[in-house]
Order: structure tokens, then sequence, then C-alpha cells
């Protein structure tokens, strides 16, 4: 059970709460945060008190006129929060009651502070949920706009850091698109477990009064009741499911943030960044850096630390409530805060990229991106694979030894690693041929890389 | 892309790789684990190939035959695993090549490690995660059987593991089934993500072969297909997933465990425990330890720390696919092993579990559980509830200095603290009066206890 | 390098930074929390700068000037922290140049914000850490008192939770006197850490300027410098050891909360704690919940969860310093203060603590405490140990089925197990006798729990 | 208290344990690896009991004499480990009863399994970490010799990745020497705290026997005994603190292989690695992948897992002994295997890193490393910094633009930005003398490097 102002239990208490101790223990600087959602759950708990009979049509009207009062002063900022009366929940019930007496009083009937607290943190967790999925779509856009412009633009793909065999920037960045939507399936999912109501399990087994659990269930929006009381109070699963939803979208972001690092890099120098999106050195003049990028791959590792956190706290309690889950609250806030910043702005840092496509092809053309193909056609002239690998391989050797690339070999030299090689061979070494025979769903070929592109489109809009 | 043997690469590089290089980055030692669903994959693979034309009706024999010979030779445990042959994928395609010759070369046109491995992890995955939900419906009928049994059952429901108001303890193992419940409901969302067919990215760019994926994903029994080359070989979103969700099932089963070594403490001795489910001590001798629930709690860390690991992984990767993915299966393959067990033991100790029923009841009632029960008399009679808060108090802190329950007050003292207590106050303070009066849904009272169990018991039979 | 504020780069920028990137790469909101360390930083490396001839004797004077009227401001909460000059230190240097011109320009000469927030965070660690281990030192006192107070006070002693062997009370107390001894020695060792000068690293590799880093190290009380400029300027391991440490102290707290958490329930009975670190419940009138020590063991998870946040942070990093370091403070002072919150309540809260010996006792005697001393008794009496630990055990059995304890069964009964029981037996199964006879150091004895406090005072007094 | 085999407890017991549960408690399969330092413990504990008058000279010559039979056989392989045994104490205890007789039962007088597993795993781990240390040690002298033929290499010095200053190539190494030199420290400072002795302690409360718990200490070497028997045997700090140091020393190998990783991509061809330790790939001939650093890279997270699973694992444990403490093994055993092979092959690969020092130059005159020199140029030629640094920084824009180097602009070009600029300016722009003007300790300037190297060495030296 939550605890009370002192004055609400003092009769069964010698002395007050030390103030160490009320300063260590009281929520209300940060579960103010919650404050719209408590009054939300409020009203539907009177509106359904009053439906069954607890509560008069007067009080109703005085409690709800004087939640509205209560709520204009939070969103004006006049609303004073007191340490004294310890989470969001007794500054409200107070505040109200001094505004309209006992009508106040009567609307904790029927439930405590335990299934209280859980409604307001699952109401504010599904509307952050419904925010991130469209901040999800946003970054989606970004990415997919510049995917398009770039849906033929040659690049090295990579495997192990090593050039492997070209692709498409447009294709390399629909590798993101589709880990976002990964990303928006896991938020759906879970906010179907968030929109579930605890209200009526009130202290831990339920209560006495004549409740009507589905009515505050539709008034509030949710999709189901939670079925047994003791879970209603102690489950946190939804916390902890969200959180390891989100640390995976900031991992997925940490990939691409790394990618951009390395593309700024002017060894690299795949691509440049609008000057709005970086900052400089006060020593070095001649600093450009991505901070932005690298921040986010640095606050990939909060979202992971809240994670563990959570379910640290989790571990091994029993039931019902335990004070311990008072610790829910601050990584959950977090979590929502670095997620929504950090979706935000990287939609709008993509929108900032500019694309450096000579360079791109410049590193495709150094290396050896299509030996496969050269593989491959010496195949389709009746080599087994085994035996043109090797020959492949051989001439990359050589060709590294002689610090070429492999176009740069002429026929000549070439011919001594197989006699099958003839002068068409130089279109098999063109990036472009290399990309339009990769033409199946998922692969890199420029009108399927479009495809993928008008499939997430269609995603998106129907979303 | 992966390492190949030895042979494959030996035209590129002038050296052989070192033999502590080989010990450092060989995964054969645990990924032959995944040998059966290779197999799988390369079947339906091979078909695939014979459709589109690229592979002869003959060779397609010889692949299954020589298949079925290994996967014979596996499963009686005469195979031969090479760490030479550095992987699962190798050790097989070798031993196929030695057994049908030329035709086990064909088989890996148009595909890549890269590919292959991402689908036999997912099919490994989708089996295990198939045979969890089993286990944990197991587990579920084992906690309704010992419900029902006590559907009436009083003991003390805590809150802050003091004494809050009574409950049943079929209504408090009720609880975990609903957790159970959203972790199955968890297991079936991962499930749709897991079940998706990476085969035909090839190394990371798709293949210019002419491949059927929809045909290769039918075969597989899989949804969809990952719809991004690049993506489908680097994503390891599933394993992250899948552990998260694993991580919440051994948070729930700690919660039950920590649980259990409570009520087996003889200060509470609200079970038993059947002696097949405990250990004894050399030294003491009359030491019986809950050893089972005691070890369940300690290999929650271990999950919780495989999800910690799994994420480090994959934090700012570059794309496409990187030799650090290999460090994705030892904490997934242990993650399995763990729940796995776990829910199979948790399940059969349920069943050992012996109740004493007076031992609880004598916790409810030094515990002043029926304090709100006598406060919501005192406003049935008229007072204000605050008002009766205050006097019940009064009546408890009277109550704890004489070291007395509130039963145990005469009707002339519990009347000192209100003029409105008469003798009929007793009924009030018992627990079954208590307990019935919380019926709703959700709520404590034993009919609806009843009722939630038939519930999950339909939802059981229905999944 | 860090950012310096719009200004001082913009020679190179076409675009002032957006807004949006401005808010999410500023740390001024967290950093100013370091500005008394930045100050003192600055005037020391101003003193080296006039020493070694780079600053003139004026420019000294003024930047000594304004750096007191600075620090003042700060102090009185008048200085004015503007998000547009990013972080704490271009707030203070802006001001600087404001109060005295030039010479607040010249202060930045040989260093770079990369060195110079390094040095500020050792400074301002250095500071805490001592703080810390002055208040696990008040904890120590207070646990000792308590201990002193209860070197003979029985109670039983628990493995798995199940009554193991009678102690004292003092001896379980000073358990947590040994972590805590420990984790004062860890935060020394991590001291000697932190206490390494990074300035004169500059922004990576060293400065031009005739710099004297001993002198600086000598003023600043560091006891060496940092060998090297990369590793000085991107080293984190000293927020990494510490918080490691940290997470270990709140561990031992968890535990020690678990426990006073299980000895507050009734069941138990315990202990009580004084109402001043207790609160009630608004609905359940009887209620007095132990709301400290549950923090305290929620409040665990969220340490572990910084030190991930922190190792994720500097995976895989290269250096020299990223923009992605600056997400090192936040975790740093949220362990700092929720360590220093708790050490401080704890130490408070153990002077709250009642001690209930005679429930206590009535465990003892309820567990077979002395069944040990029982199997020892009859090895005296010439039996092996182990028939004399078969002979116990069926004694226990057979006690367990008649619900008795060991001491209330008769000597008839007791003689049924073995024929060498006779009447001085009840002696043996004394909690005092068991207690008397571990009379060695590390042992239960209370003479050695004496000399065990007497021990851990002098430690005490000697730091 | 640890679990017996079935027979030493079977008179409390009415039915054996359940084979599931004896699968699910054994640690048999990977305690084992204890077996010498249990051994060694046991050997020293009979000597004390010997020596107090406990244990007969027979008894003692008895048990020697069975427990080097014993190491002879698990030291050649033909010890029979069973898991009905359940642990490695109880298989070599029943062992040796087998060759020797009662003496070998005697042998567990004054001593319980929680006292014996404690002490077995410091000495094992006591071992471990001396041979770390020396791997630490190698690691160092590879880097070390590898810098001192680079001590004059120039590369580009990154902050945020982009070029910063230039550095030599030996100076960036010794920064991942300095990371070591504090890894030891690390491991030093734990062993400490892991070299304390438990034996004594026995099940929780010390035991009655007149033990000498100092001459075991002195006998195995340990530094102190646990002076609180209950801590003694629930005390896993040794093995968090330990793997919190594991953890940071794979963070900075992550570091150091995240930039071989970069620095063979082609892009940059700073280094090359011999091929034996490298890969190729089984389609694309070109390809050669840096395995080793990869994987490196990706056990970082396995380390900070375990790390997690072991604070996850103490949580809120009470006093003393549980049986979840068993689930320290694992974790800790892979975390030093880990940690041991990773040193070796790191240490080895390292002496196959070919440096290709005209890369590393080319890099350098790229990225205007060498700004920062022009704006000291100007400062000393009189204009103040912030003016000095505004010109430089449109001189770099403007050569940005130009496509050009700022050394590739004509003096008539620069002049444009500063009438101070004069044709010895281009000597200024040389990467020789921006690293020469670095020269103190700490700094760049090669032969700070070299006094920096010969530091190191002798520091090994004496280690």
């Amino acid at each position: 059970m939550h605890d009370a102002s002192p004055k609400t239990w003092s009769g069964r208490f010698s002395e007050p709460v030390a103030e160490l101790v009320k300063r260590y223990t009281a929520s209300v600087s940060f579960d103010k945060r919650l404050a719209e959602f408590d009054i939300q759950g409020s009203l539907a708990h009177a509106q359904m008190l009053n439906k069954v009979g607890v509560l008069s049509d007067d009080d109703l009207t005085a409690i709800t006129n004087g939640m509205s009062k209560i709520l204009a002063a939070i969103r004006e900022g006049s609303f004073e929060w007191l340490l004294d009366l310890e989470d969001v929940h007794m500054n409200i019930e107070k505040r109200l009651t001094d505004l309209i007496g006992d009508a106040g009083k009567r609307l904790h009937t029927g439930r405590s502070r335990n299934d209280q607290v859980a409604t307001d943190i699952r109401l504010w967790l599904r509307h952050e949920i419904d925010a991130l999925i469209h901040l999800a779509g946003e970054l989606q856009r970004s990415l997919l706009d510049l995917a398009e412009k770039h849906a033929d633009t040659v690049m090295p793909g990579f495997t192990h850091l090593q050039v492997a065999q070209p692709i498409t920037f447009g294709h390399h960045l629909m590798a993101y698109v589709e880990m976002l939507a990964r990303d928006v399936e896991r938020l759906q999912d879970t906010r179907k477990r968030v929109n579930r109501l605890p209200l009526g399990a009130a202290a831990l087994a339920g209560t006495s009064y004549p409740i009507d659990r589905e009515f505050v269930m539709r008034q509030l929006g949710f999709d189901a009741v939670c079925e047994n009381s003791l879970d209603a109070v102690s489950d946190r699963d939804f916390a902890i499911e969200f959180t390891a939803a989100a640390a995976l979208v900031m991992t997925h972001l940490s990939r691409l943030s790394e990618e951009l690092v390395l593309w700024m890099n002017p060894r690299f120098g795949f691509i440049d960044m609008a000057d709005r999106y970086c900052t400089g050195s006060s020593i070095m003049p001649q600093k450009k850096n991505p901070d932005v990028p690298e921040l986010v791959r640095g606050k990939t590792g909060r979202v992971t630390g809240h994670l563990v956190a959570l379910l640290t706290l989790m571990k091994a309690q029993p039931l019902a409530y335990n004070k311990d889950n008072q610790e829910d609250k601050e990584p959950l806030f977090d979590t929502v805060d670095t997620l929504s910043a950090t979706l935000r702005v990287v939609a709008d840092m993509m929108r900032g990229v500019v694309v450096k496509p000579e360079a791109m092809r410049r590193a495709v053309k150094q290396g050896y991106a299509t030996a496969t193909d050269l593989a491959d056609y010496l195949v389709k002239k009746g080599l087994p694979f085994r035996d043109a690998h090797e020959a492949v391989a051989l001439a990359v050797r050589y060709a590294g030894e002689q610090r070429k690339d492999l176009e740069d070999l002429s026929l000549v030299e070439l011919g001594t690693f197989s006699p099958l090689i003839s002068a068409e061979v130089f279109e098999v070494l063109t990036p472009e041929g290399s990309l339009a025979s990769r033409n199946h769903i998922g692969g890199t070929a420029p009108n399927q890389v479009r495809a993928a592109i008008a499939r997430a489109r269609n995603r998106l809009e129907e979303a």
C-alpha cells in the first residue's frame, strides 16, 4: 500500500515521519508528470461510482468541476506541488478537497493508490507509445525520401567492414526502414499489454464496493481489465517490455549513427552533414563534428541501463505491492524522453545528409567489389565454382601486390589466371552490372529497391 | 561473410590460419546444435534450386539421400565434428561432398553462410519457442490445479510484506497464472518476427541466380521473407526480443520462488515441499532446504545477463554481417536451456507443494488483516471514512501495545474507540466475511477465483 | 573535441546549429554541478601559465578576482546559466571575459575542453568519494552500536532461509560491517585511479605551450599525471570502476534491507522500526510499512543500470574523445546521489531499530537449531559422525511429525534414537551452549563478536 | 548449507531426490574444474586438524596419500565424476573414503561445504588472476614493441572520428598500454580481497572444534582470514569485483579492435594484418576479414553480461548461504576463459600488424590536421587567438570548397585570409613540426613517446 500524507494514518503512529525519510521516499518531484492521467483516471472512477450508486450526482458534478480547475492550474503552471503531500495523487486529492470539500474525500472510495498509480502510468505510457510510433514513422519517411533519391547510387556493401559487393545507398538505408518497422510492431504489441485496466484491484484484493470495472475500462479506452487483483497492483511487465523495445530502437539508431560517423570521416567522405547538425571546436579551426550521431550512439547504453534497472527491481519481489515499485518511474520516464528526442533529432538530421556519390563509387572500385561477379562469369563460361573462386582469389592477390584494382589489370594480366577470360569481362566488372543482377525481393537491384520503398510507403499510409 | 575452411580461400592467402586463431574463432563446438535445422534449410534450398532450373533432378536426389545419411549419423551420435571445418555448415557440406561428390558442391549456389546461419537459427528458435509455450502451459496447469484446491483457503495478503487483507491461496496463485499468460503472449508475438526467411540475402546483397524466396518460405513454414538483404544477414532483433521475453519469465519465476522460500521458512510454515524437491545438509541433520526455488531465483540474473550481452553485442555495429554476430549463439542457447529446464522443474515441483491452511489462517489472525473491514463497518454505521480510519488506527495501536489481536479485544475495549461498535462486529472481523465481499472480476472472493480458474483453463484449451 | 559556442567556430560554418540539435547536445543543465571544480581547475591552470611565463601577473590577478566573483554568484544562486553557451565551461569562461575582458580569453591557452572536463569530473568525484567513505563509516558506527548491544542476543542463523544454527544478532550485524569495510577499501582503491591529472592533454595530443603538468598536479592535490594524452581525454575507467564499487555497496544494502523487511513481518517479528522511518496506508488503518528498506532494495537496480550504461557507452569507442562521452555524467551523478542518500538514511534508520529478543529466541527454539549440537554430543559419546547425523535426522523427523521441537521430546522419546542419550543432553540443546562453543576468530561466540566489534572500531578510528 | 549425497541425509527424508531435481541442482559438470584447489584446501585443513589434535598422524598420512592418487587420476583424466555425487567436493570425498576408509570420513570435521567451496573458488581465482596479470603484461610488451618501431610514424589523431591533429602511431598505441596498466592495478587490488580465507566459518556460525584458522591461512598463502563467519560463506564480492575489472579489460580491447577493423578498411588502409589472423570468404574471392578483432569486440558484451548476472544474483539475498550462490561459478569461469583467450590472441595478433605509414601520412594531409598549428602561427605573429581561429576557419572552408588541402593552397590564396602569412608558413603545416612541438609528459612528441615506452618497460620489469 502506498503511503498517505502524515495526517491520514496518524492514529497508528506515535511520531511523524523524519525529514530525511520524507525526502528519500517522496515521489512528487517526478510523478507529477502523471498529473493529467491521474485526473483522467479519477474522473472515470467517479463516473463509475455515480453509475453504481455510490456517489451522488452533486458529488460527481463537484468533482468534475474541481478537477477542471486543477487541470487548468497544472497546465498553466500555477499548481503548487508539496513534498509533504508526497506524491501526485495526494497533491491532487488534497487540493480537490480544499476546493470542493467532502465530495473530494469520497473520490477515493473503492480504490487505493496501488491501483490508482498503476492506472495512471498505463494511461501515460499508452499515450507516449502512440507518440513514439508516430515519430518512428516520421523517421522512416525521412529515410525513405533519401533512399528514393539514391535508389541507384552505387556504394560498397561491407561485411567485416571490408568491401564485399556493390549495393545502392538506397538499399542500405532501407535496411534501417526495416528495423524501424519491426520496432513499431514491437511497440504495438507492447501497447496491447499496457492497455489493460488495473483499477478495481484496490490495495491488493479488490474492494467490497459494487464497482463496474468494465465501465471504467470503456471510459478510459482500455482493451481489457487486469484479471487478478494481486497481479494488477504489482505487475510492471509493461514497463520492462516497453523499455526492452526502446533499447532495440536505440540499438538500431546506434548502428545508423556509427555509419554516419564513419561516412563523414574524410577517409570515407561518403556523406557530408548540413552545418546545422554539426559543431566545431574552440581550438581546432578545421573541425566539423558529427555530434548528434555520436550522442545518439552514447545514449544507447542509457536505455539498456534502464532496462537492467527495471529487471533488477522486479527480481524476487514477493507479492503484492512493495515500495520498491516506486523506482519504476524514473527509468521509464527517461527512456521515453531519450527515445522521443532521439527519434525526432535523427529524422530531422537525415534530411540534412548530403550524399557524395563519386566518393562511394571510388570506394567500390578500390575494394575488388566485383570479384564475386568475376567468379560467376567464369562459372558461366564452364569453370566449376571452386576453381573459379581460386582463380579470382589469385587474381586479387596479384592485383593487390601491384597496388592495382581488378579493372586496372590488362586483359593479358587477367588471362594469366584463366584462359576463359576475354574482352567482354570488363563489362562484368562494372558495379551497375553487378547491381542489376541481384533482382529478387530483398536484393539490391535498383528496381527492387524502388519496389521496397513503395511497399514501405504503403505500410506507413495504412498505419 | 563467414569464414570458410582453409582450402576454400587459399588463393588469396599466403599462410594458413594460426592454431590460436582457429580455436578462438571456431564455432562448431556450440553451433553443431543447429545441425538438424541446417539440413532442413539446405533441403528446402535445394528443392528451390531444382524448381528454378539451377539444380538437376539427379543432384537433388543425391543431396536428399546424402543429407538423410548425415542426419541419421548425427542423431545416433556417430557424426564426426571437426574443428578445422570451423562451423556446423562446413562440417555438413564437407561430409555431403565426401558422400555424393560434385552435387554437394552445387548446394551452396545462390546462398552464403551469412543467410544460411540466420535461417538455421530462426528455424531452431521457432522450434524452441513452441516447446517453451507448451512448457509454460504445463506450469499454468500445475498452478491451476493447486489454485482450484485452495480457492477458499484463507491466507494473509501482503503489501510491503506486512499483513494487508485476507485473500485466498488460490487467488494468490492465480496472479502467477496471469503473469505466465502474458509471457506466452510475448513469446507468440516474438515468434511472428522470428518466423521470417533470411535465405536469399546471400552474403549481403542478394544473388544473381533466379531464386524463388517465397517457395523456400512456404517449404520451411515461414510467415514472410526478410525484405532487405543487408538487414536479413545482420538482424539479431529476434534473439534480443526473445531473450527479453525469457528474462521476464525468469523474473516471474523468481518472484514465485522467493515466496516459496518464505512460505517454507518455519516462521511462516505456510507450505511444505515434498522431500523429493528438497535437499538436506551433510552437517546439520535437521535441514530440509528448498534448493529448487533458490536456484530458480539465482538463475534469473543469468538470463538478464544474456540479454545485456546481446544488446551490447549489437550496439553500434555497422552493416552488414560482422564476425561479432557469432557471439549471438551461446547466450541464446543458454537462455533456452535455462528457461526450459526451469519451467519443467517448477511445474513438477508445484505438484509437490503441501499447503498448511491452519498456519495461513493463524497469520491472518495476527496481522490485523480485517482492520479495513472494521473501518468499513464504522462507515456503514455512519462515521465518515477518515474518522473511521482514525478510530481503527488507534484500536490497532492499543491492541499492539497489549500484544493482542483485534479480535482478542473485548467489546468494552473496542467500545472505547467508537460508541458505534456493538456485538455483531466480531462477524466483520472474520476473514471469510472479508473475502466474500470482494466480489468482482479480479477480486479475491472464492467464486471470483473459481471463475478466473475456469477462464484460464478455457484459454489454455483453446491455445 | 567539445563543441564551443556558436560564435567561436562560425568561420567554418555556413549556418547556425539547429535549435533541436542545441537542446539535444547541450549539457549545462546537468554539468553546471561541476562549476566549483571547474573554477578550481582553471585557477591552478592559470597559476601554472603564469609560472611558466605564458600569462602575466596582471592577467592572473584579474582571473583570480573574476573567478572569485563568479564562484560567489554560483554559491548564492544568482549565476545565470545559458543553454546557448552549452556547457559549464563556456558559461563560466564567457562570464569571466565579460567581467575582466581579454585576460579571460587567455585562460584557455594550452588546454581544451576535452582535458578540462576530464579534470573537473575527477576533482568532483574525488570529493564525493571522500564524502561517501565518511558516510560508509557512519553507517558502520551505527551498526556497531547496535551489534554491541546485542552481542549476546540469540537469534536463528539461516541458511536457505531455514533455521540452521544459533547465532547472535550482533554477529549477524557484523557481517554487514565487514561488507562495508570492503566497500570502503574498494572506494579507496578507486580513488587512486581517479586522482590523476588529465590537464595538459589538450584536445588529444598535448600542447605546444611549455606547460608544467607536475605543478598543476601538486596544486590540485593529484597523485600523478595521466601519462598519455589520448588516453587522458578518453579514459572513463574511473567512472565505471566507481559505479561498480557503488553497485556493490547498494547490493550489500539491498541484502540488509531484505532482512529488515523480513524481520518486521509479523511472522518473524524480530524487530520493530521507530515510527518515524515507516509509513502507513490511507486505506488500511493497521499498516506500518518499512518503506525505507524497500526503497533501498528498489534503488539497487538503478545503480547496476548506470554501470551497464557506462560500460555500453565505452564499448568499441575509437580514440580519442567522442561526443558519446558526454553521456558519462548523468549516470555518475545519479549514482553518487543515490548512494549518498541511501547511506545516510540507512545509518539513521538503524538507530531506530527496536530488537525483540524473545521473538528471536522463540524462532531458534522452533527450528531444531541445535540439531548439529545434538549430533556433536553423540560423536563425543563415541558414535561415528555419520551414525550420529542419521540418528538426529530421524529424531528431527519424528519431532516434526509430532509437531514438537527437539527439546519438547521426553528423554524416553529421545532415547529411542540412541541409547547414548542421557539427561544432560538438554543442556546441549540450549542456544547458549551452542553459541559459546563457536569460539574462534569469525565465530559467533559472544566474546568473539565483542572482539570483532573492537577491531572494527579501531579500524574506523585509524581511518 | 550445500546439499549432500542422498545417503548423507536420508534419515530426515521419506523419498529420494527426483531425477529432474538432481539434474537441475547438480554442479559437478562445471565445478569439477575446482578439483585441484579443493584438494589443496583439504590438505591444509587436514594438516591443521592434525596440528590441533583432532586428526591423528596416521589419518593425515592416509589422507595425504589418498589425495595424491586422486590428484593424479584427475590430471590424467581417469577420475570418474558422478552426477549422483552432485559436486566436486562430494566426488572427491567419496573417492577418498573408498580409497582410505574412515580417515576419509574425518576430513570434513570442523568444516562445511559452504566454507569449503568459498575457499576453493578463492584459491582458483587467485591463481587465474596471476595468470591474467601475466597475459596482460605480454600484451603490453607486444604493444610496446610495435609502438617503439613507430614512435615517429605520423598518423592523424582523431576526435569525433574527424581529423584533429597529427600524432604518432606509437603514441596512439601507448594509450592502450596505459589502459592495460590500470587494468593490472585493478586486478592486483581485487586480488587483495580475493586472498582471504573463509575456511573455518563452517556452515555459517563457525565450529566447536579448536581450529587454527591462521595456520590454514599461512599454509594456503592467504593474506588474512574472513573475520565474520556469516559473511565468509555468503560473500561473493570478489567474483563481482573481478568480473567488473574483466569487463573493463574487454572494453579496452573492444576499443582497440574497433580501431584495427577501421584501419584495415581499404578507405583507411593504415594497417594490414598477417594472413594467419584473417579469414576469407567461401563466396567472395577477394575477402580478407579481420575476424579476430571483430570477435574480441563481440565478446565484450559477454563479460558485461556476466557482471550483470552476478550483481542480480546477489541482490536482496538474505544471509547466510543460499543455493542461489551456486550460480556464481559459470559466469566467473567463462569470464576467466574469455579474458584469458582474448588477451593471448590479441598479444599474438598485434605482432602480425603491418603498418602502412604512407597511408597514415596521406590521411594527415587530407584532414587539415595542422589547422591548429596555423592558428598558433598567426598568434605568434601577433593576432589574437579568436581572430586567428576565425581566419583559419575561413581558410579551411575555402580549401574545402576547392576540394584542396591547406598545403595545396598557394601563398596568394592563403594571404587572402591574413596578411600576416608569409612563405615560411608551409613549414608550420608539416606534421613533423606539429608533433615535435607537443613536448611534455603525455604529449605526442616522438621523444616523449620514447620516454613513455621506457617508463612502461621499467614498470613491467619491476612487476
